[in-house]
């Protein structure tokens, strides 16, 4: 019995498939393919599963009822080596999978090798991501929305601060401040919820599917699907072990993430720029020059602008590897993990330090208003007043072209101009037009839903504040 | 008054904006930056936003209903002009939006410049895209949808067929040859979830958002959304006009159903090489060689593998343009039509021609059964049997790896070893070693959910069929 | 004999591979798999191609004199027809290739069958792509010539002109704006030195490389490319006809020339924003807003932008395109010309809009020169005057900090300082500080080569005046 | 003087810039922004680097010899220490830069401060990568050429063995497996080619652009550059400091590497499936797998096809970092070396993965030879047979194409035919045919430059083998 136990053993010691091997995986190729590296950040899940598969095979009669106590305080003990950081890889363990099959094996004995029974490390991988994904889509759910109250607040604070608003990096029109981080609010909205889409699609158990064409053992797919909180199972075994459909969407959804931060840190790092000095980012989020003494850079929405291009690299990583892979399992797929779980991490770390800078930001409220005194900002309420005196929007719009073009070679604005200067362009122009001229009222004009109003932003802070 | 009129068609003929101007736009400029050629593909989208615009901004009061209706009866000339391909466009055109507005100034008069009240370009072609999307999309899925009938129908008629599953391109275990196309059903089922949950978040109008601030006018915006049928409207002007994330993510769900097509494509080439010569596809969807009399090429998937590359392409591009652009609405984005109607194109015929081949497509069903038997597809069969038996999984595994290198050595299959000489590997295999190892039954056997058993294909033929 | 004439008549209105099929090609696949929409442009190409491998047959007997004679009036015919539009292109002409020799076959009769001896469209294609890209690539170098020569010019007429230089959009020293507009000269010149080497890499000729495997007859392909202009021919037959290097290698040089427009147009725009007002671009380059009467946008450095997207993703389109496909040709190559063709059409393009505008741009220095007064660009001066006075590099950068810190909470500038203040900080500052915190010096102190100083940056525009 | 000496410890300590902030870095930022588990791996180069400024300042006149001896001794202490593992990084090292300096200074004592003298992280970075690059580059060159080395000892072992070229998958004309490989030779030429266009691109020396406008020091920077090896300096410091221009050059390069490989990869993948059976992967460089005891599958090739997408990632990466970055240096510039290190070490590493496989495969040179004799590979030569006898190669083309239709609906090969039933499609048809349907006389006959025949293989074997 002692020469079986050591037999179990060197199997273990070996690699768990290689009785129809003849020669032993070459050194240089064990460095290659091995991924205990990347997916051994999934033990924890891998446990979870195997503990519930091992359930499974039990409510099956697979297993007696000994060998699946065994099993699972063996399981459990692993866990509790790798929570530790007392865990030793070995070169020879291939991935997470392995490494934990062949401890548990060194800890209870021939016992471990039932755990593997009906299934294949296709459908175990598959099921693991998954676990794996739910989990810290949850937190990257949390830290958006915890970004977004950021911004509500943000710009709860600071409603009654005005801006210019861009189009093509020119002024444009007198906006609330509150509105312009209020879109943010809306990109993230529609990030979460393609995030929640993508959640329902991947929480769909795969287990039982064996290595591509289900298993042989009467086991409740349905059952172990409860026990690790799926809603559903797949239906297809061969789709189920060769899908990675859902961490494709997930890393485009990671990369529209980033666009909405890139387009903010962009924005964040004009107007800290001295030309601009919309803002003030806070110094423990900027570095200096080893060089030049006086700069203070806007170094972390910077980073976050180019990590985006990161992200995007993952998704095309993603969407090349899996162009053209003929069904089911093929090992190229071993290469989505380093790329979803990178691209996770950027996400992650890019929104809560985004969230952080943005809640110490600091508006410099009379440089925004000086901006939107100057730059003609008014005229489309010049050319609306035209409209309401009857002219059509068009001409209208042409004949406050003309005055702009005045405006602009006497280098004067709109609010310089006297009615007589105005009736030489159209004498529609009366008094009243020096009312409309006004910046807040420009802004409360905008009060259909969406506009940037003063009652419009307040009541849409409030419908935030409720909802999130 | 005449005079008034000729300024008018001047102006008209000019650029709506050019008030402000003192140059002409330059010629290599306006045929640099010039989008008819592009975005006129959406000239009923855009005259259908226009017409809703008008009536809304009769509700308003800001148009007469002489004014409305001169608009709406000239709008509705344009199209039959632009239906019946006798519209022509300018050089000074400088979009479809533009030409329209033209169009329909020289054809009311001065009334047509009473159109664009209240709203922007930035608006308007954001409703635009989203109109054309909701049409489009709307034609995909049927596309889709019709592309799994041909599947299940497929998968139907060939439901005896067996053939070998496949691993690593190696061959795995024996399934359903229908089991197999349904996998492509469930891929698709997902392309078109995700297809519908893109639609739904880009079913949102974005009309009266203006340039960027929202409008003057005290439109009602739920009014027009109900006129054009989108169930709801968005919710800050700044993100309406500079948002393109539904774009995105339609080029990303289209890039995911190439990927699938990619995978099937590449599925059909090799199975049609004299290698594996699993199927014959049809020679109306295969072509020639100008020197090589012989050959009968896979054109169409190989085409539409490579189109996989163009879609991706289109998702790079517009990811890549998107990113870091401040708010609002800037003109990079006029690069997002281009790319997305490419891709949308691209899919379209992709996923018709597919579905027309796979409807033809004839399996080799001797070819098919000759290579099941081939390749000891049965050995996890025979692992599973030691299981049974008692023996550990791990351990059985290791025994039937031994069993199979002496077939390859011996270059014999597993069924044609005698009980004397498997039991030379294991003394716990029995006679009824041989029940087991038999195709149909180890088919059988993968009877859960989502296994290729006859009886669970056949379930899932009967269930798809009621849902298609 | 008439028979006969018709029957090879209705070959040529078939298909040249036909007679191994028994289906005629479907409608709907000859739409999705025909390219003469695209690869129709290289039709002179293909033409002078199939004249030099007529030559070459003829040299090497395989066609008589009179045949030669008649194939290659008739091939020129041919090329009038196509120069003037008069082709008519017929729906069972799958590509320009079989389009011509369907048409030379319908002006001189059989003999035209006799052109395609020893040849496969595979070589064919693979030798007019090479020959399309080398004239394109050369009117490519001459545009990029162009825009480096205007560049220079512009530095030279504004030689004097100084401006803030910028690190993380941050004013960090001053130094010449022709010193910044050089740096796109040098960026320029990369990008035709690595378009150069591409040129070189392609410029090898491929015919008589036969279907894959090379020609049956006699033929000189030295002579061939002698005729062709062709340094070189390919040395393997199967590498020539799959091999698509070059056209990924000419995409990435491309999208790193779009690359480099990319940032000078995000400057430009920045630039002339409001709060920089750098720069002032020619109205003929820019267009104004359908809504706000005041907008002058910079719609060319913004469209170029957005483009950069467009020429990235042909390149990931050609990556993925090629990713995994076996040797030798495959379909899924003809894929390959829209992305090529698009992404050099888009680079010629902006390249030739960008230098216009270049040419037109007004700077605005009186701007400049204030921008360089504000912002402690001189800080790194002072700090270098610090370790001329013996402190030690990392010292004196910290005692500067301090300094700036000062400036900064008393909103003032180095400038501003007494040498009390100073010597608060330092008692190594002395009187002499004063002049080494002049704009002038600190731009001149940097004279090393590729520094700011003017004799530096004037003995670089005459270098580059000499070169160009 | 204690005092001081432990304030400049204190500084040491602190951030090299902090001397204008108020706040300490934000610890969430001072992890987000660290890069030093990045950039650690170019400490040597740094070191170097930091070496040859030393010099430079030294014959300057800038450093004294003392200090110059102190500061260079230092640097090799502190290198001993990094390369025995024995450097203790702390979390406030921003970089490996300033690590490395604190660490100087904590040795030698203030004199450490002088390093930096006339000299920015900006320039610093840029001369490190380049060294770095230098480096590596000439690595896997060498890698690259082992690897054309094994191809063309392959091709000489095995220069008799013939197999069907393919193309579409299908099998084309028969070959020699000898000529298949060369083609990858060729491939990795061109590879070759690219990389080394690319170092002398980049060998070109930044040191002494500043942190954008140059240096305020009397440097020699041809003679730093001599020192570090480099044949020349740049030429404008702006772009010095912002050009990443080479490591996207680079990464196009890899790109195509990676693209040859997953093309080889795909061949093997599909030679050594059962139904190909072309090849035998070495046993080494498969794994099995934990289900199915009969599996040995090409793990090493599909892996190499995986990273395929992982090194497109990359340059995506990097094309969308570097878009629309303004002059000179932004923050988003550090993102550049995980994603060119991550490529250069997966392209390294398969490379030399896959020259180690390719040197132990295994041709199965029976099973090459029985599939060239089915598919009609030889159907082209009956059409040259038929040109030869004076039919227009069109013609010859279609009458063989028909004989090929009747061969395969009779299921036999052409050489099956007996005179009298190929006269029925041809009277120009003769005894002789049968010479001309054989399998050498049709390699043999390709005997142009870059063809198949023999002769031609043998002799570029011979090329190839004085060459590498």
């Amino acid at each position: 019995m002692a020469g079986r136990g050591n037999r179990q053993r060197r199997a273990a010691a070996g690699k768990a498939w290689e009785g129809r091997f003849r020669e032993k995986t070459n050194r240089l190729v064990e460095a290659f393919t091995g991924s205990v590296g990347v997916d051994g950040r999934m033990y924890a899940e891998d446990i979870q599963g195997s503990i519930a598969h091992c359930k499974t095979l039990r409510k099956a009669g697979v297993l007696s009822a000994a060998d699946t106590t065994a099993i699972v305080r063996g399981l459990e003990a692993v866990q509790t080596e790798l929570d530790r950081g007392r865990f030793r890889f070995l070169p020879e363990d291939e991935d997470i999978h392995m490494a934990i099959e062949r401890r548990l094996t060194e800890m209870i004995g021939p016992v471990g090798g039932k755990l593997h029974t009906g299934r294949s490390r296709n459908d175990q991988v598959a099921l693991d991501i998954r676990l794996y994904l739910r989990s810290h889509l949850g937190h990257l759910q949390e830290a958006l929305q915890e970004f977004q109250r950021v911004l509500v607040a943000k710009a709860k604070a600071n409603r009654t601060v005005v801006m210019p608003g861009y189009t093509h990096l020119q002024r444009a029109q007198p906006i609330l401040f509150a509105h312009h981080l209020l879109a943010y609010v809306d990109m993230i909205a529609r990030d979460r919820s393609r995030l929640e889409d993508a959640y329902a699609r991947l929480n769909v158990m795969p287990l039982g599917s064996g290595a591509l064409a289900g298993t042989n053992y009467p086991i409740d797919r349905r059952y172990t699907a409860g026990l690790l909180g799926f809603p559903a199972v797949t239906t297809n075994s061969l789709d189920a072990v060769s899908d990675r459909d859902f961490m494709i969407e997930v890393a485009a959804a990671l990369s529209i993430v980033m666009m909405h931060l890139s387009r903010l840190s962009e924005e964040l790092i004009v107007w800290s720029s001295q030309e601009f000095r919309f803002v003030d980012l806070p110094d423990g989020f900027c570095t200096g020059s080893s060089m030049m003494p006086q700069k203070k850079n806007p170094d972390v929405p910077e980073l976050i602008r180019g990590k985006t291009g990161r992200v995007y690299g993952q998704l095309m990583n993603l969407l090349t590897t899996l162009k053209a892979l003929p069904l089911s399992y093929n090992r190229d797929l071993q290469e989505d993990k380093p790329a979803l779980f990178d691209a996770l991490e950027t996400v992650m770390s890019s929104v809560r330090v985004m969230a952080e800078l943005m809640r110490r930001l600091k508006m410099n409220r009379e440089v925004l208003e000086e901006a939107v005194r100057k730059g003609h900002l008014l005229a489309t309420e010049l050319a609306d007043y035209l409209v309401a005196r009857g002219v059509p929007f068009r001409e209208a719009h042409a004949v406050t072209g003309r005055i702009v073009r005045s405006a602009v070679d006497s280098k004067r604005e709109l609010s310089d101009f006297s009615l007589e200067e105005f009736r030489t362009f159209s004498d529609r122009i009366e008094k009243g037009v020096f009312t409309r001229l006004s910046v807040p009222a420009a802004i409360d004009r905008k009060a259909q839903v969406g506009g940037t109003a003063r009652v419009r932003v307040e009541q849409r802070i409030r419908e935030l504040e409720r909802s999130l």
